[in-house]
Formats: structure tokens, C-alpha cells, sequence
């Protein structure tokens, strides 16, 4: 369009956004189900909220924060937990051990470090087990992991951590920390419609992709109508583009990648309170937990704190011991971990709404996709090809900040640029 | 059909059994392009056999066997290849190891074990890198694992190895030896086609599911027809399963699940001679190799040995290399690999049949589908649970005899038995 070229956004779901969801709470006031955060280095997504006219303000993070470990509560400052010095000592060790073996690998082509075939055959969970040697500083990383992917550290190829530090500026406290420093006021779903306004017409909402033809042009298949295109950029969910029946099938390497790339598993919780009653007792709202379904949460109020929110995450298996549960059974959970935290008032919000990414037809998981033992170095150089005149992006497509908002848009500008390339 | 009610059986393909794929070289003279051999203990697929009127033989074994290593060819005789007496002793003790921790395991809730949690988060390429010193056992552990699964130890949970070996009766020997000892005379495609015309019109070919409606009735689509059920056995390979099109969508777990349990990849090969030209050597046809892309070959020949065929296996990484490249660079790498093997005479047959897995459309992969790590623990035990009228069957749903004929069968009965009862 910028260049001069048509298109059209077809868009499956009644929506636009996809992982970017708000709900609203009040006029201007929203809580996030699905991107939140961004950081220093982000300059695409912060760029793009510039240009598009959303503003952004600081993560509440005054105050001290909580740490819940063996059913004790304790309070801190700073970003240090006050687990025993030996944990902390395991922990910074660790810290220090994964940063230095991600300076070896390049975040867009991880395969290629000198290390590769060793470092991608461990799981992060065994690579943790094997080298930390008390339980405290083992449960930290494995939380630190689950929420960056999450997901539990059992299934992830340490390359791939190692791929995500590196791309994301070389230190793992990035990742779960100032990566998580900025806010959009109004909620970063208004970049998704405000672009989505500028296209148009040319968004078109309530079209899920079922069948894709790859001949001399694109034909994209939807239950009510077919479009026909030079080129396609399909930016879905990794799994999802693998359900997609293309005609001729796509090739082994890209298919056999699809089936390897699982999405992460998380419900995201926001409870709304009046005022937030924790910053009364100088807290911050942020609290690391031992104990789940609820073992990491943030205050989430809009600017000024009114309302007070509350977001916390369950990740990997936390999650999954709710799927099949009722609403209010998860609603009973979250909760009580709140109120576990930050006393009896968090137990009674005025509203609550979480979000079971892995019950959502057209994501089936969060964070984002991730790379099992063996993955990137069996068939990972597979997945940065367009193929023929189909071209992939989204949060997952991109080496830098992989996962991330910021991510998203690097992978859809390459995506365009593959595409310009083609009609030129 | 056989308990008085109406079934209906939607092949994708138009011909039937999936992975059970044989081609004819002459009247009664078969090659097996996929599902190949029995071995003691598989008593449904060898009960099967016997019911339909398939008659068994012994797969040709006499002889001396070949062991390639480091560019040097070797004979031997028996079970054990000449390694180095090093290599034998490690190797002898990483079986004992790892039969002594099957005994743990439950093939049909491997996630129950005392210790699933530490096996599940690494993979088997990391166990031998562990607990192997000797590089020639690590290869030849590595190639064993290969020939189970077709896919490299890095891919593949320990825990789910274990499960395999508890599964085929408790020794790893089993999966790699005698599993292998028995085959179909005019193939094992036949028990899969004779079932078919026991079934008659209610076999429908060329009718691939697209979606299936879950309500009070299940409805399936085909591209041509819909059909309506009381009960559906869905029997596609696991990641097939998750491309269905599902209305209400599948419950998280299984489509977590149905996304983390990809296919390993495999180009079968056979060579067809006048003669099996290396008896007259004393060779049995059986190489074990540390040189790709072929490293595992067998006589295949039918019984008499007219005409002689060497059967041999691109498996995991080494079939990958082959992704996108000319059939006829796949079966010049091939002959290359059974000359150096058998000598100039292998580099001439009278014909040659391959087949690359990932490619097949409906298949997408071989030998069939394993749990990457942290999957077991976190998710399969789903699997084992039909969803409302859906039942899953094939051969990666057994808990015995995985990924073997003798493992379908046996999923086979248990869907079936599923069904019914919801009938009853």
C-alpha cells in the first residue's frame, strides 16, 4: 500500500490483533489479555506507537516487591529476591554461564555456533538441573524461563534460550526484566486497529484460512469466499500455518518444522480493585512465587492506579491443570493466590478476566512458539526461506526480540521487503 | 460390522493402508515401502496374519554381516558388530542401564514412573553423551535409536525410549533385533487390503476428512461429501490429527498435545537385483554403518531369493539432506552407499523404489510420531482419553508394540471396544 501496491488483510477472527487483546475497563482504560510490555532496544514497536500517536508510560514498579518461597513471605527491593546467598550465588553464576555461551550464538542462525549439535540436544530443565546446585536458584530459573516462553523449561531447547538472549541484546535479565519496563496507555491492541484503519477496507474480519493454492498466483481459501494474490505473508501461529491445506503440499522441511514448533501455555489473569491497596503498603505489586497456580504478578493499573489492576500468569503445567476446568474454578484459584500475596482485599476484585490462550481456536497457546531439543539444528534454516510466493511472519518469525511485539513488526517489514522483492 | 453395526471407512488415499505400502516387482514378489517386519510377541499383527490367510517367513539372516566404520569395511557374525572391546563394554552397559530403568516405566502411563519428571526432560541424544565414553558406542547407540524412530536422539524424550522398551517387553534388543525377524509373504500391505474387502463398499478411497462437527452426531467433511456417525475412529498420523478442522475446536490438551508429537522422517530404499549376488559372498545383506545417508541395510529379498533386494534406510538428519532434491540424486546417493557396502555390482540394479515419507501427503513423516521431551509429564496423559464421540487409534497410540503393526492392531481394538460401548 505504502509502496504503492494493493493488499488485503484477511483476518480470522471478528478482531484484529490476534496475541494483542484488550479489555476494556472504563473510556481509555484498558487491561491486557495478550501483549503488554515493551523495553529499551524495542525501537520498531516503540517507533511504530510514536508514528501511529500511542503514548506510553513507565511499569509501576515503586515500592518493594514480594518473594513467596516454602509458604513464607518476604519482602524486598530492587530486582533481587531475597533468596539465601548460596541461591543467589548459584543464580548469578548461571546467569553469567548463559550469557557468555549466547555471545557465541547468532539469534538468525543459532545452528551455526560452534556449539550448536551439544547445547540444542539439552533441554533448558536439564541444563538447570545439572547446573545449579541448590533447589532455590533452580525453582528462580525455572520460573525466569516459564515466563519468557511459557512454558516449562523440560521442553525447550537450551539453544533456543540461548538464540533469545542473543537476540535480544546479549543478557538474560533483559528478557525478564526491562523488557517488561514500558506500557502503552490505552493498551497496545490500538496499534494492531490503528493500523488496521489506515488499510480499511482492506481488512477484512471473520476470514479464517483453510486452504491455500500455490500456482503461477496465491489463491487463499476461506469458508464464505477465495481471494487470488502475487504473494501471500501468513502470520498466524506456527502450528497453525501447518493446518492450513495447501495445494501442492508444502515441502518436507517446512512441514516437518511445523510440526515441531508447539506454542507455550498460559492464562493470563487481571483482577480490578477499586484503588490499588498494595501501593498503601508500599508494594509494588510484583511478587516471584515458589507456589502456583500464580507465581508471578505485576501491578497492571492504568497510570495514576485507577483502577487498581492486578495481572498474574499461569504458565506451562500451572495452566494446564486448568484446562477443562469451569471459569470459576480458575477465577477461585487466581484469586487465592492473589489474596495469598497481598491479604484478604485481593480475594474480593470489583472485576476479573483472564484469558486460557491454549482454548483459543486461532492462537492454541502462549506466549509464542518454541524450539524442542534438535529442532533448529535439524531443520531451523528451513524456516527463514519464503516458499515460492508464500512468505511467514509474526512474533515467532523474528531473531530479534522472538516473542515480542517488537519482533512481530522486524519479521513483517522482512516479510514485506521478500514480498516487494518479488513484484518487482 | 463384526458386533452388528454399520461402519464406514474414509481412506484419504486411493488405495488403503497408510504406512502399510508395498510394490509389486512381480506376481506374488513385493517390496515394502513402509511397515516391512514382525518378530516374537507381536501376537495380534501375527494372529492377524494367520486369520486372513497371509503366510510368514524369516527374514534372511544367514551369513555374515558388515560393520563400516571410519572407511574401513568389516565382517562379522552374530548380533555384536567388531567394535573396539571398549565400545562393546560401554555399549553393553548403556542397554543394561537403560533396560534397568524400563523396568520402571508403564508403557501405557510412563508419566507415572518415579522418575518421569528427570527422564522426561532429556533427550536420549543427551543421555548417551552422558553416559557413554566411548565415541564409537555413542554412534552405534545413536544408530539404534535411529532405527527405532527415524529421527535423531537429540528430537526425542528419554523417557519416552523407555517407554518403548518397556513396551516391546523390556529389552532394547527386542526393538532393534528380533522385532525384525518376521515377514509377510507378498507383503504386509495385503492384511491391510484384505481387511479392506472384508469391509467391502464401506472401504470409500479418495476421501480425505477436511473438518469434523462434534455434536450430538459426529459429522465428517471430505472435500466431495459429508457423512454422519454416532463414533469416529480417527486413525491419521498425530500431527494429521490436529489438521482437522474441528467445530467446537478440540480441548486444549489434546490440540497441545496433537502439536508437540511430530513425525520422525525417513526415505525407505529398495535396490532390485537379478540375484542377491552377496549370499554367494557369505553376506547376510545387514550393514551397520557410522556413514550416511544409508547406514542400516537388509537383504529384502521374497523367499528364494528372485529376485535380490537390499533394502536400506535414510533416517533423521541424513534423509533431511535429501529434502528438495532430485529423485535422482536420492537414488545416486543410495547406490553410492550400497556399493561401498556390497561393491560395483549394487551400484547397478535392475530397479529401485524409494520412498521420502515427509513427502507423502498423508503421512508426512516415519517411522511414526515420539514425544519430544517435558510432553509426557506435561500432556500425554490426554491421549490415552477420547474426546466425546472421538476415538484416536494407529500405531503410535499403543502403549505396546509402538509405532509396530502389532501396536495398530492393538489401538485398533481398544477404539473399537471404545466405540461400542458408547453404543451399547
Amino acid at each position: 500500500m505504502g509502496a504503492g501496491r494493493s493488499v488485503l488483510v484477511l483476518e480470522a477472527r471478528h478482531r484484529v490483533g490476534g496475541r494483542n487483546f484488550d479489555r476494556a475497563l472504563a473510556p481509555g482504560a484498558v487491561v491486557e489479555l495478550g501483549g503488554q510490555w515493551a523495553g529499551p532496544g524495542q525501537d520498531r514497536v516503540l517507533g511504530l506507537a510514536r508514528e501511529l500517536g500511542v503514548a506510553t508510560f513507565p511499569t509501576y514498579a515503586s515500592g518493594n516487591n514480594l518473594y513467596y518461597r516454602s509458604g513464607r513471605l518476604l519482602t524486598y527491593s530492587g530486582d533481587v529476591p531475597p533468596a539465601a546467598p548460596a541461591s543467589l550465588g548459584d543464580l548469578e553464576t548461571a546467569i553469567l554461564a548463559l550469557n557468555g555461551m549466547a555471545r557465541s550464538v547468532t539469534p538468525d542462525r543459532p545452528w551455526t555456533a560452534a556449539q550448536a549439535a551439544n547445547w540444542d540436544q539439552q533441554t533448558i530443565g536439564a541444563w538447570i538441573g545439572e547446573h545449579i546446585p541448590t533447589a532455590e536458584a533452580r525453582t528462580l530459573m525455572e520460573l525466569a524461563v516459564a515466563s519468557v516462553y511459557g512454558e516449562q523449561a523440560a521442553e525447550i531447547s537450551l539453544l533456543d534460550l540461548l538464540s533469545a538472549i542473543s537476540g535480544a541484546g546479549g543478557d538474560i535479565n533483559t528478557l525478564i526484566g526491562s523488557a517488561q519496563s514500558i506500557r502503552f496507555l490505552g493498551g497496545p491492541q490500538q496499534l494492531s486497529i490503528r493500523l488496521a484503519r489506515k488499510l480499511g477496507t482492506a481488512v477484512r474480519l471473520g476470514m479464517p484460512v483453510t486452504a491455500i493454492d500455490r500456482g503461477s498466483r496465491v489463491t487463499v481459501h476461506t469458508p464464505s469466499q477465495s481471494f487470488s494474490a502475487r504473494h501471500a505473508i501468513l502470520t498466524l501461529p506456527k502450528p497453525l500455518i501447518g493446518r492450513i491445506a495447501y495445494s501442492p503440499p508444502l515441502p518436507p522441511a517446512h512441514d516437518q518444522l511445523l510440526q515441531r514448533q508447539p506454542m507455550g501455555s498460559v492464562v493470563k489473569v487481571n483482577a480490578v480493585y477499586p484503588r490499588p491497596f498494595w501501593r498503601d503498603r508500599g508494594l509494588s505489586g510484583a511478587v516471584t512465587s515458589d507456589t502456583g497456580p500464580i507465581r508471578i504478578t505485576y501491578d497492571n493499573s492504568p497510570p495514576g492506579g485507577r483502577p487498581g489492576v492486578l495481572v498474574g500468569f499461569m504458565e506451562g503445567n500451572d495452566s494446564r491443570a486448568f484446562y477443562g476446568a469451569s471459569a470459576a474454578a480458575r477465577r477461585r484459584a487466581a484469586l487465592a493466590c492473589f489474596a495469598r500475596y497481598f491479604g484478604r482485599t485481593a480475594a474480593h476484585p470489583s472485576a476479573y478476566v483472564d484469558l486460557a490462550w491454549a482454548e483459543e481456536p486461532y492462537t492454541r497457546g502462549a506466549y509464542g512458539s518454541f524450539n524442542p531439543p534438535g529442532v533448529l539444528t535439524a531443520l531451523a534454516d528451513a524456516a527463514v526461506q519464503p516458499v515460492g510466493q508464500l512468505h511467514f511472519a509474526g512474533a515467532d518469525f523474528s531473531p530479534l526480540w522472538s516473542g515480542y511485539m517488537d519482533g512481530a513488526i522486524r519479521s513483517g517489514e522482512r516479510a514485506a521487503h521478500e514480498a516487494l522483492a518479488g513484484l518487482a
